[in-house]
């Protein structure tokens, strides 16, 4: 079958050289952040005002964000935002605008605005690698602070990891339902423009080619793809002038946008224009698979058995799987991946598991309320691996490090250190890292992962209590 | 029944000053805002530089953005966002930033960058009132300019109005259904950082009451709530020293929240510890409709009459449905408002509507692919009211206003003007004036809009085209 998943004409690396006019990687710094300190709940700062006043503000904590379950029928999740969150952090600080309005509108006192005006985080922050799998209670992040400095964290850590891992884990699927062939992220349009660019960065990480967004692009160093929309052809007075003045402005390995007018029309005009160096066809509507296949047999018929196809009409993993038949090269994905195919939002909570008593030792404490009971105590986590290197369960220890039983993989790496952000998570580093530990995490798991049906987690969550 | 919706003995002024700490509306400026020249998917430009090539960039164009349809039985929509555009489109600048990244990435070319670097809006947007309520085909934002400016502007546009019209168009099922109880935005954490304050904006535009989120706060004057989360009890030693530190430090009118151990036991130590004076209990957990029947009995039986009942588990539009027989005095509102309810995007689309050809005569331009067919031409559109002032159709002019038949109301305002942003739209002034008409709009739709069931659109679109 020409072009499908057995096509070896093209080499991956072939393909991102020359499907659309991309852009590659760069190595910029990690980007500047406006300030985030009001990314805020207003009860985290009516709590520090009362822990303040009652002087509990200032035992040590453990706070953990966990998910207690993964979306509906989902095998796995992908962490993801941590780099964002970490470079978020930098910027958390309270100066004159935030002060003056805390002030201004009376949220809090005096003494509460003085302590947020000295403030900047101080304590260890752990955490599962950007891009790592987890699982229901895999204990994703870990603060460890006085109350007062990891309470107020709330909000924004749970916006970051909640947004971007429902991103990165629906990028995943259908990275994983592509099968290998370059998935292409289109969806900033359906989002929050910010949110947007965080879905692409999001995206890569869950595996995908490149994106749309140019801001990603700048910030993060990803690679940035994009040729023509429908309006460009409108507003020629032809199809083939259109395709004129796009061939002769970006060159003749752009991506032509077909299905303007008539689809087969469309095709015989762009490679009458472009030749046989026509980089590809874009198909943005009807039944793809089908068109697929006689796009595809036409442009041989012409000659230009070179020249890619690209499909882009409101894709889905299971739009990708159904597709995985058809002579494809190239998927551009838009809605579905910004709002997280179904499950826009992660689910991830943020809870204080264990604080120090009168004493200054550490008591492990949980909500008893009986539809969202929490395991109280500081966490540990291992994957444990069997002998062929297969994840067969998450092994959470309570209070102490499980017991490694010799392939297990410690999955909690230090990120933060007295309030200092270790190097390598956060910038263009950070996504390109995370892109590595989700490829390599996800092909540890069971093969069960890329069913796309409804189903279990892939790996159960065990917990291990060592007693003292 | 005591609580109901019949209940009198709270106005709604008395609840917002007394239920939580609430901060009243500012009357700052509108918001800066960062550069948002690159929320923008690199086809734009890219075409912009083929059109450059061609010499189509400078024709005269209109673009349109509108939804094909209403998400899956939703009886309507509610335009959000177009004062957060206005604002954006103020920073829509390429600045060193930005043109010294799509230089160095080879984006686009020399002339092209030129043309960016020069760059300011500086047509004419017009557009539905923010917080107007829309339809399928509603043409909910008019671009007139060159085809260059008006197609660099797409993913900006889209971003903005899909996000925040799909949030506030939740927003305001969900204050249907509270029926006149308060609703209080706590939605944050579970979207992107600056999503939530955006879907913070979006829920007071669709009737909520306040929102915890600071930031929205300070940026857009809109009154921010919040008291105490579990963790606030958990790190005190006992239930008791919590609620005393919160009162002390908060005063007796703060709400406490009840259900971190036996909710009972909470609601007997909460009014012992603030006296009659408590301003609310919040429930997170539980069936809330029981448990806020014998909290209530509870409250009053303890002579705490006064003392007010909050619930915040996980509510949505049909959860709030099924407490309106429970004697509950506010609602938080989460997950289901920032995730749109279901539908986290609006589906707008921004298409190329008309266009000037080599006579200079605009000719309207449509594209033809069978399942996404847009119709062409300048829109012009009234909201057609009965005698009684009972919206009865949608009709759309294409190319001229339809007639107006003595009772329409006209759709489309006039937003920018020679590329100035007229003023009312923006900043805190936007946002109330956007609650206040989305207030009225709904209350001249018909009564059915009220049903959470799905059903179609609550009035037809109708299209009318004057020939010439």
């Amino acid at each position: 079958m020409r072009g499908g998943p057995g096509r070896t004409r093209y080499s991956q690396s072939e393909r991102t050289a020359n499907v659309l006019t991309v852009t590659s990687p760069s190595s910029a710094p990690a980007p500047r952040q406006p300030n985030t300190a009001l990314f805020t709940d207003q009860y985290e700062l009516t709590m520090l005002q009362a822990a303040l006043h009652s002087g509990a503000a200032h035992r040590r904590s453990v706070f953990e964000a966990f998910a207690r379950r993964l979306p509906d029928g989902r095998r796995y999740g992908v962490t993801a935002g941590t780099g964002r969150l970490l470079e978020a952090l930098a910027s958390f600080r309270f100066g004159d605008d935030q002060l003056g309005y805390l002030s201004d509108k009376s949220i809090v006192d005096d003494r509460t605005l003085d302590w947020l005006a000295g403030f900047s985080f101080t304590g260890d922050i752990f955490g599962y690698a950007e891009g790592e799998a987890y699982f229901p209670n895999s204990p994703i992040l870990i603060v460890e602070s006085t109350f007062a400095e990891a309470c107020i964290l709330e909000t924004l850590v749970l916006s970051v990891l909640n947004h971007d891992s429902a991103i990165a884990s629906a990028a995943s699927r259908m990275t994983s339902a592509a099968a290998g062939r370059p998935c292409i992220e289109m969806g900033s349009r359906r989002t929050h423009e910010e949110s947007a660019v965080a879905a692409s960065r999001a995206a890569i990480i869950g595996g995908f080619a490149s994106t749309s967004n140019l801001e990603a692009g700048r910030r993060y160093g990803v690679p940035t793809v994009g040729t023509a929309a429908h309006s460009f052809t409108l507003l020629h007075d032809t199809e083939r002038q259109a395709f004129e003045a796009q061939v002769q402005a970006l060159g003749r390995g752009t991506s032509l946008l077909v299905d303007t007018y008539d689809v087969e029309q469309g095709v015989r005009t762009a490679v009458e224009v472009a030749g046989p160096e026509l980089g590809a066809v874009r198909l943005d509507s009807g039944d793809l698979v089908t068109q697929a296949r006689w796009v595809r047999e036409l442009l041989d018929d012409l000659g230009n058995t070179n020249t890619r196809i690209v499909v882009t009409s409101d894709l889905d993993e299971f739009a990708i799987g159904l597709l995985a038949s058809a002579p494809v090269d190239a998927y551009g994905v838009g809605t579905s991946l910004v709002t997280g195919s179904g499950a826009p939002t992660a689910g991830m909570v943020y809870k204080l598991v264990s604080r120090e008593d009168n004493n200054g030792d550490f008591v492990s404490v949980a909500k008893a309320a009986k539809n969202k009971a929490s395991v109280g105590g500081r966490k540990y986590a291992l994957r444990r691996l069997d002998e062929n290197g297969k994840a067969t369960a998450e092994v959470v220890g309570i209070s102490a490090s499980p017991s490694d039983d010799g392939n297990d993989r410690p999955l909690l790496q230090q990120l933060v250190k007295g309030g200092e952000v270790l190097p390598g998570w956060t910038g263009p580093e950070g996504v390109q890292r995370a892109a590595l530990r989700h490829s390599e995490s996800v092909a540890e798991l069971p093969e069960s992962v890329h069913r796309l049906q409804r189903g279990e987690p892939a790996i159960p969550t065990e917990y291990e209590e060592i007693l003292p």
